[in-house]
């Protein structure tokens, strides 16, 4: 690692000639080491040991950085060359350089723990704005070329995991910030960002009551809330889980929001709303959230596209061509048949191969080398 | 196709040895012509003409078989050698060459059209059993060696393509047979096996009453049906749609056994029995039909194998180790985190390549040359 440093400073002006520094060679061979609840719960618990978290951050982090620059690397050269795209891996090779640069560090001093904190502060700040600038970056790419349906599925492959890995990444900094900093702000029941206890149906509310606000303000009308909770692991409690309340939070918010649009839009002539309805159950294994609403649905034609970065991120509205066709209507139910040529027949000639998703098969190895005691 | 009738004869003999007649290759190199609903609605409306179809199955029927023949062909060594598969594939071989020696016949000869209706019936007849036989094929094969997960993988795929092109053929051969046999023995407003004017909710109260019937039987008590229907296309009036009844009826008296089992089993000690719940909606584009009930659900860790026919034909109970592991219960929350490796390279090295399906991007060729009036 003595080389950190020199390569640190020169990180920018490497990373605009295409170059990346040597670390990130050399972290990306290394494979992400995937926590379970339970170890990140032991991060924060009484025996939590901020050189162990130290230690293990100043070497996980890069790695997960350097494995995703390196699928940044792979992508289309027009799209690795807008600046946006640019800009993003400049500030993930900078995070990743100024992490390493720790590897020097001991966890025994004190002053060298405190400036891991705050270097993580400013790393968490300068990614802040990483996912519209790489949508940007994608917009940029969409206006230099037609992107055929290969690489669309190649484009979104890769965006699942880049904003996987950035939640990862985040959740590993946030939980060493919360429990670490000496700034205590948290939940003091929570752990990091963890709540232990996590009342599902409080969210709901919550993020139910935001969006009813949004939706008044632009509507002047919002339908109310029909919620039935059935807790099928211990009847008639309420239902708590170990979650994030804030990312349960986020992405509800986003749900109820379409919901209400819906609703509203679709019921402009109505007399009066329907309620947008939520059903929760906890069952043995899983925790279900259903949200249902009489907004009109989505045609499963369009259904694809829901999940889709290159729709969603569309400025413009998309050119559906299929529909301009003169005899669309009767295309529409058309037999779909299996047919034998190359593409089916590689199917078959698929070799067993690695995974490309980190999932350990049996517990991951104790990182913390503390006694477990859940 | 002068060498049709020699090898017909010589089928069964060539298949056993593991060589099939060269009318496969030959076939084969044709891709299935997908056919609209519209024109499946032609073939047998007035201006229907046998001869025309007669023309369009004694091409594209034997294309289909060969192109899943071809299929067969490249299952693993232990599978294909199955009594059961080479069965199944001495039927496909047979009814190929039978239908291809009418290729030699005049379509103005009536004689003909009515042989080619008996052979219809014949090949229909023979391949009545294929789904338990080639069930009863994969077992075998299952017990002469594991699995693994990408050969899985491989079959799930197989099967798919395999039923998806059973159905197709069926059902082409099954509207010929109706709407051109001398015996009428058809409903009067339908075509062939089509109802243009399918009563959805009818089928729905009809699956559920077969369904009702035996869950009696078996458990002395059912639930009952709650349904709402919402016609959001035409606001008030019944839901119809252009559809098979019988593939309609089918598939939901699948589901609603389940749906009954599932109520009764797990409600076993309650006072009543919860109803199954089904909402009936035609939107614009789609109709969609949601069945619920409260017997508990699927855990979201097997749901994966709710459509795996590995699973499903399984005689014994499947030894899940993930359940034995010491430490099972912490390893499930586990980060899943992308990783940069060979498999992840290659996602974005695909060339652009021909779908393994047939789906015509525009109206497919008017095969039966007659003026459509739909």
């Amino acid at each position: 690692m003595k080389a950190a440093r020199f390569a640190m400073h020169s990180a920018r002006s490497l990373s605009s000639v295409g170059l990346v520094p040597r670390e990130v060679e050399l972290f990306s061979r290394y494979s992400p080491s995937p926590l379970s609840m339970k170890q990140l719960l032991d991060f924060g618990s009484d025996n939590a040991c901020e050189r162990t978290s130290f230690s293990f951050l100043r070497q996980e982090l890069p790695v997960r950085l350097a494995n995703i620059l390196k699928e940044i690397d792979v992508l289309p050269d027009r799209l690795t060359n807008t600046s946006s795209v640019q800009l993003v891996k400049s500030w993930y090779i900078q995070s990743l350089m100024e992490l390493v640069e720790f590897h020097e560090k001991s966890p025994e001093d004190q002053k060298n723990l405190s400036d891991f904190v705050d270097t993580l502060i400013k790393v968490r700040n300068r990614h802040h704005n990483v996912v519209p600038t790489m949508a940007q970056g994608i917009l940029e790419y969409k206006d230099t070329c037609t992107v055929d349906p290969v690489t669309n599925q190649s484009l979104q492959y890769f965006l699942d995991r880049f904003y996987m890995n950035r939640i990862s990444t985040r959740m590993l900094m946030n939980q060493h910030i919360l429990i670490f900093s000496d700034s205590q702000t948290g939940n003091p029941s929570h752990i990091g960002s963890i709540d232990p206890k996590c009342d599902v149906v409080a969210v709901i509310q919550d993020a139910f009551e935001s969006s009813k606000m949004l939706c008044d303000q632009y509507y002047l009308t919002s339908p109310e809330l029909k919620l039935t909770q059935v807790n099928g692991k211990f009847p008639g409690q309420p239902i708590h889980i170990v979650y994030v309340p804030s990312h349960l939070h986020h992405m509800l918010f986003e749900l109820f929001k379409n919901a209400m649009r819906a609703t509203v839009e679709r019921q402009e002539s109505w007399p009066s709303l329907t309620p947008v309805e939520v059903i929760v159950v906890l069952g043995k294994e899983d925790l279900t959230i259903k949200i249902s609403d009489r907004g009109g649905g989505v045609p499963l034609r369009i259904t694809d596209r829901l999940f889709s970065y290159m729709y969603s991120t569309a400025p413009t509205p998309v050119m559906d061509n299929s529909r301009n066709a003169p005899l669309a209507l009767s295309s529409e139910s058309v037999e779909k048949l299996p047919v034998f040529n190359k593409s089916a027949f590689k199917h078959y000639q698929m070799s067993s191969e690695a995974d490309d998703w980190c999932i350990p098969s049996r517990e991951p190895r104790n990182l913390s080398k503390e006694k477990m005691a859940m």
